[in-house]
């Protein structure tokens, strides 16, 4: 039986080098397919439609939301940014593994449709590390690193929604480590109702 | 953190293999260990109390059941049989990961009283290659083969309950596949309790 793939939600701190992380997983694994999410905001310098972001207008982003032809889609500063349902559908179908960094909102709004959505945290070794590498970045405020240790505490609070919990300490074995509990993953009950028909068919 | 051991219920059909698989499983690696069970049973010749079982008159078992000193038990033939919670915590405290072979009622139990319990199903290939073992084994009568199968049929019915299902095809790749969805699931919030308590004291 051809393995169909699943879809994988990655959430975790500001800080946490989720982005990082996912693009390793990609290079290392051939299994795995980033989403691509459509965007209002416009395309910057480099970026290309289709590849970084689907760059569409309020109006189809707004048809997209009506149609419900999204997985899940947020409004931050003022431009949507959301995930369609076709790109990972298609992607799931040709047996690839969809990865998808998205905050704990949208990664329960995803489970909702997908009930056999993979939903993994990604945090760091520890608090004073976090703290440590978003000051290290240089490029943030006082107020701004606040503002992300305070939005770290919202989302430490969803944390039990998750089926696992990846600490990044070392980049190569956090890779690892995410791709063999991927592959765990794919041998729940929830992931496999096909295969649980089939056997109880057979024994009647 | 020293890494504590998670207590592993393994059920499945009968004609599996789960016994094969759980001795190897503990030969090959060495974070498990094999929960000994508690009978009344007599001891079969070159049985040693406290290696296959540690074997105990009906009353010691009764007080036993009394002072809820069992994960688990039941009554098969007349002889009780049972799992003592003491070994079990001692070698989870030694970061053991216990491993346990049941069948499904005993299984919930143990996720009742012990909730980050993780269970697994083991399956064999198909019911054709199930129902080609059982009557290859030659020692069991049409009867009795129906019988395992009505059982099948009971257990199958549960499967929800088991957070993977593992096929056992090839009995090596099996192994493998067993330790590296319980290394998997180790990374689950609900076996970092701690670690998630820390955590979100740190960032408050």
């Amino acid at each position: 039986m051809k393995r169909k793939g699943i879809l994988i939600v990655v959430s975790g701190f500001s800080g946490a080098g989720k982005g990082t992380l996912m693009k390793k997983l990609v290079q290392e694994y051939d299994n795995y397919a980033l989403s691509i999410s459509m965007t209002t905001r416009a395309p910057r310098e480099g970026e290309e439609d289709g590849r970084e972001y689907y760059f569409v207008s309020r109006e189809q982003f707004e048809t997209a939301i009506v149609q419900d032809k999204l997985v899940e889609y947020a409004n931050y500063l003022d431009n949507y940014y959301g995930t369609p349902v076709e790109y990972v559908e298609k992607k799931l179908t040709e047996g690839k593994d969809v990865v998808l960094e998205i905050e704990i909102q949208g990664a329960l709004e995803v489970k909702h449709k997908f009930p056999s959505a993979l939903l993994l945290f990604v945090m760091p070794p520890s608090i004073a590390e976090l703290k440590q590498r978003l000051e290290q970045r240089g490029t943030e405020s006082r107020e701004n690193i606040e503002k992300r240790l305070s939005r770290a505490r919202e989302e430490a609070a969803g944390i039990e929604n998750y089926e696992y919990i990846v600490i990044n300490d070392d980049l190569d074995q956090c890779v690892r480590q995410l791709h063999s509990i991927i592959t765990a993953a794919h041998a729940a009950p929830a992931r496999n109702r096909d295969l649980i028909k089939k056997m109880r068919e057979e024994l009647e």
